[in-house]
């Protein structure tokens, strides 16, 4: 450990539907990054309801809320990125390594930046050089990617629900058309400039399917973008870390799910090793 | 353990782009399967070059020679089944659990008898119930999947002589139509029938892109059909366990893909757990 160098970071962003941002892909996530000698922020990012709101307010119906329809939820990633740059020298951040690491909808949010990072609805929106929106690495847990596969795809009665609602609150509107749908479906966007990814997921997830993973590993490939990717056969949707210190019931706790983490570690030290002094010195 | 109870078998079919048997993948690994606790038998099946006859001579143009053109190479995998299984209380072998592990073209043809397993074409062709020539699991280390995919990609010049040589000796001629190359892409062929499998590969694969893996995993997806898959960022085609015990040159040597291999214990573990007593007995 170098006394007074800068280190990489681990920016957040938990998931939750774009409704709430979930506590249990916050915090015990950030302790884990800081475990491995990173920096962690947590951004809980702009969603749609509010503190006073209950979940099942959504079968009601939902409204278009201005603060959650795309680009916001990527301008709240970059708003972010400009502060930990403008805080660097202060926090002793390396921010030429700074990864994303979002689960679900906050993997989608992340993902989405990923693929935009460097174009002008940031930089210009900003004005600032794209160098200082920079991820050097996307991390992506159980994320959408897709808009058009999921329209496509066979859903169960909660997960149409959640589409539905899904595409009002990040579109602006109820039906919105294929290229709007493709405009939030990063997987369709990669281009030679996203970052690489380490991708995971599990085969069983019945409420994002794992074929959104899928997409978006087979546009890194054919992208020639770096990546790793891990499914797991079995756990549900939202394991976060799969031990008990980000479970609530017995079902988010999976022993095979819980290596992702690790292999995400063996992964980072690739691009995130922290410079060491050749020999021991006692000072 | 239970002396004198039968156990799960791992049947391996080693690489070597239906070339040859490559030794790498052979013997090794199914060493790590007996140090799991389970019979292993490596299937040296019908490949295209004789015993003296070197690689290179198919830079020369390759013929059509009958005992490697489709279904031949299955068929060898099912001859193996009935031997097992006609010998299983001999060798005290758990029939109702035989896995197939493969590597490279050995987990092409492992794939591929996995999606024709229960058709006539084993079943007529030995005259047996389905049942002496069913596989409990499928393990596919860098596979192929795809033929018109691969057909269709970006190839470097050693893939292309292999591709262009592996239809003919495959399906026995040169230029074969897409109907020909649908029957040997066990991609396009998943079926309700198809055992869970357990998939890995590496991003960074020059000689069989990773596309095939993904698009195998797609296929399980879609028909439901359990598995897991690992995706290693880095490291050559023809890894097999990615450890000196296997490697004849440092690039064979990744400390990340050869975690794959504990993967697959945890994942085998789901379906071939041998019986315990429930107490210490002192006999």
């Amino acid at each position: 450990m170098l006394d007074g160098a800068s280190r990489p970071a681990v920016l957040i962003c938990p998931g939750g539907a774009y409704l709430s941002c979930s506590d249990r892909e916050a915090e015990p996530v950030a302790l884990k990054f800081a475990s491995m000698g990173y920096h962690a922020f947590v951004l809980r990012y702009s969603v749609y309801l509010n503190k006073d709101e209950a979940f099942q307010s959504i079968f009601g119906g939902v409204e278009r809320r201005e603060h959650t329809v795309f680009p916001a939820p990527i301008r709240d990633i970059g708003k972010t990125m400009l502060t930990i740059h403008e805080h660097s020298d202060e926090w002793l951040v390396d921010t030429d390594r700074i990864a994303l690491c979002g689960f679900s909808a906050g993997a989608h949010n992340a993902a989405t930046y990923s693929v935009y990072w460097n174009k002008p609805i940031l930089t210009d929106h900003y004005q600032v050089s794209e160098e200082k929106l920079r991820p050097a690495a996307t991390i992506l847990g159980y994320t959408l990617s897709d808009y058009l596969f999921m329209k496509d795809t066979e859903k169960d009665e909660m997960a149409t629900i959640l589409f539905d609602a899904s595409v009002t609150w990040l579109l602006g509107e109820a039906c919105p058309n294929d290229e709007k749908l493709v405009e939030v479906s990063p997987a369709l966007l990669v281009t030679d400039k996203t970052p690489p990814m380490f991708l995971w997921a599990t085969a069983a997830d019945a409420l994002v399917p794992v074929g959104h993973t899928l997409r978006m590993g087979m546009a890194l490939s054919e992208n020639k973008i770096p990546f790793e990717m891990h499914v797991f056969e079995e756990g549900p949707h939202g394991l976060s870390l799969a031990t008990q210190a980000t479970a609530d019931s017995k079902p988010l706790v999976d022993q095979n799910a819980a290596k992702w983490i690790d292999l995400v570690e063996a992964w980072l030290l690739k691009r995130f090793a922290i410079e060491l002094k050749e020999e021991v010195r006692w000072s």
